[in-house]
């Protein structure tokens, strides 16, 4: 057993401090990578906060990791000590079911090991995640990342990146397809700079004007003011794709109604409540509502290689360790742009 | 102009009753039927009772129209006079938009003319339907019948036959497919035979016991109680279609649970209230909640073709016009099986 530093959440009420606790030796399948940036998602917040229910304390949050690979196991391939990998939103799955063997092991049947507060596949320990200094991850789940691109900059990817990724390849968005972004965040941000390096046509739905100068340099050819009923009068029925990356509650039908025939609402974020959805408009358009969460390894590999050929990254502020709690609440008045990540040599 | 013997509804408040009006004599590009047999939709109650509001009076409703061509336009070259044909739940459209070119007449973008209590496209009259003696429909919008099955049994596939069949056909529903029905009237019914045509396992899901035998005969291989837990807990994840024909209020989230990853559950009921969607059920497993709408005329020719050669048609009770009053009573209270057909030769 390796001593790692880190810093976790004791309890929901409590503020993340320094903790450390001891990762597995590498076995023979496993990466150990010193870490160096970890971004901070909204997942990461609710987990140390409990509000999902079912957090396991002390909580080591944090999923979106990129490091240095530092020892490994014996059968690994194709990962060599010195490499630069990144770790993303799950360590484990059971690789046998048919969503692991047709690469989706993010809706593995049996349940895969999430990055942190989860249980490993053998049930004997809870996960724990990146804001530490080392982890120990089954080769499987190790992405190689290009050093090409600024590192700290990567580290969402391995989140938001794919998160928005995935289903625009999945539904298929292309270039001249016209789509609509709802909500500027992590997610959002990326989305619309993805869905623009495809030839899309995109479009910001935003209830705040501020977002029209950020949504236009990340990409956005138009930008339309979603309280404004006349504004959005403009834009029924016009839409290939919406990517509604909020997890407030808000007005499905709403969106729905601005989509062509055939147009799909991808929602990313989850509202704690249900939200009422109308059949009509998906009836009378042929239109579909979906969701879609992260991605699966070999689509997430993808993914970083297509974001290193165009020079895509996230827009991130980079803190210190000890800035985290200070971040957690700018991330919940949406006081960054886009994306905090931790330096973790900072720790 | 000829005029035509019908049945109309005089006011929301009021039966059905005989009724004369005008048809326009057929142009360059009409066909004039003598229609046969006329299927009745729950749309047609909504209509004549105005539950939708717009309703024209006096209404005429009845769009699975099945009948001779009587008479043919000078342009007219895919009829002929004494030639068997159908006509469904639209006349015309605007011919150009993309949706038009696409064989999707059905999402006319700019607004198709339903076959009664819609305005024409030259905006001067309102359509009048199928319980009437003729008709006078644009060639486009006539299907070719064949002989070969039961005409009466045919009228349902212009309406609850397109609406069951293209949404299976759009998102693939094919041979080994895990294909759930909910609801089983007039759509359910069809949507279970058609389903068990093209090969796929099908259960039925209904709140009533009572449909158990009639689920198996149409071809349902298994049948689940919706209000016994125990039941529904044996094929949560299991299926990759569920086809919902039901339009009262009902749990949509329930549902969706029992879809695979990347299963669809395809709305064809319109509850008159939106419906409460949980986002989790649709992220975690990438499923989709759609809709549909009819068909256009060449998936409904297709269609219509498809069931001749497999011996497919609707399970009708054939009823005498001046029972149609009584009609709409027993389908709203579900008693019949599993659509009132009206032999038009009664009028």
């Amino acid at each position: 057993m390796t001593l790692v530093k880190a810093y976790a959440a004791q309890a929901a009420d409590q503020a993340l401090a320094p903790y450390s606790f001891e990762r597995r030796e590498p076995g023979p399948d496993d990466v150990e990578i010193k870490i160096l940036y970890c971004g901070v998602c909204h997942s990461d917040i609710h987990t140390a906060r409990n509000e999902w229910g079912g957090t396991v304390y002390p909580a080591v949050p944090g999923h979106e990791i990129v490091g240095t690979v530092t020892r490994t196991g014996a059968d690994v391939t194709r990962f060599k000590v010195g490499q630069t990998v990144g770790v993303g939103c799950f360590v484990d799955s059971c690789m046998h079911c048919s969503n692991c063997e047709g690469d989706l092991e993010q809706y593995c049947e049996n349940g895969n090991t999430q990055t942190y507060n989860a249980p490993s596949q053998d049930k004997k320990t809870i996960t724990k995640g990146g804001y530490s200094s080392h982890i120990v991850v089954r080769e499987h789940f190790v992405l190689n990342i290009s050093d090409k691109l600024p590192l700290a900059n990567v580290a969402p990817l391995l989140c938001a990146g794919i998160t928005t990724y995935s289903p625009m390849k999945h539904w298929g968005v292309k270039a001249g397809d016209k789509v609509a972004v709802v909500g500027l965040g992590g997610l959002g941000h990326m989305a619309v700079k993805l869905a623009a390096s495809f030839g899309a046509e995109v479009t910001m739905l935003s209830r705040s004007e501020s977002k029209r100068q950020d949504a236009a340099e990340l990409g956005a050819k138009h930008f339309v003011l979603t309280t404004d009923k006349d504004q959005m009068a403009t834009v029924g029925r016009t839409f290939n794709f919406i990517i509604d990356t909020v997890s407030a509650d808000h007005d499905y039908n709403e969106y729905l109604n601005l989509l062509k025939s055939d147009g799909v609402m991808i929602l990313l974020g989850a509202p704690a409540k249900p939200i009422p959805v109308s059949a009509f408009p998906l009836l009378m358009e042929r239109r579909s509502l979906v969701g879609s969460l992260v991605g699966g390894l070999k689509e997430t590999q993808e993914m970083l290689d297509y974001c290193a050929k165009h020079n895509i990254t996230s827009d991130v502020e980079v803190i210190s360790m000890d800035q985290i709690n200070e971040a957690y609440e700018r991330t919940l008045a949406a006081d960054v742009k886009y994306r905090f990540v931790i330096d973790m040599s900072t720790l």
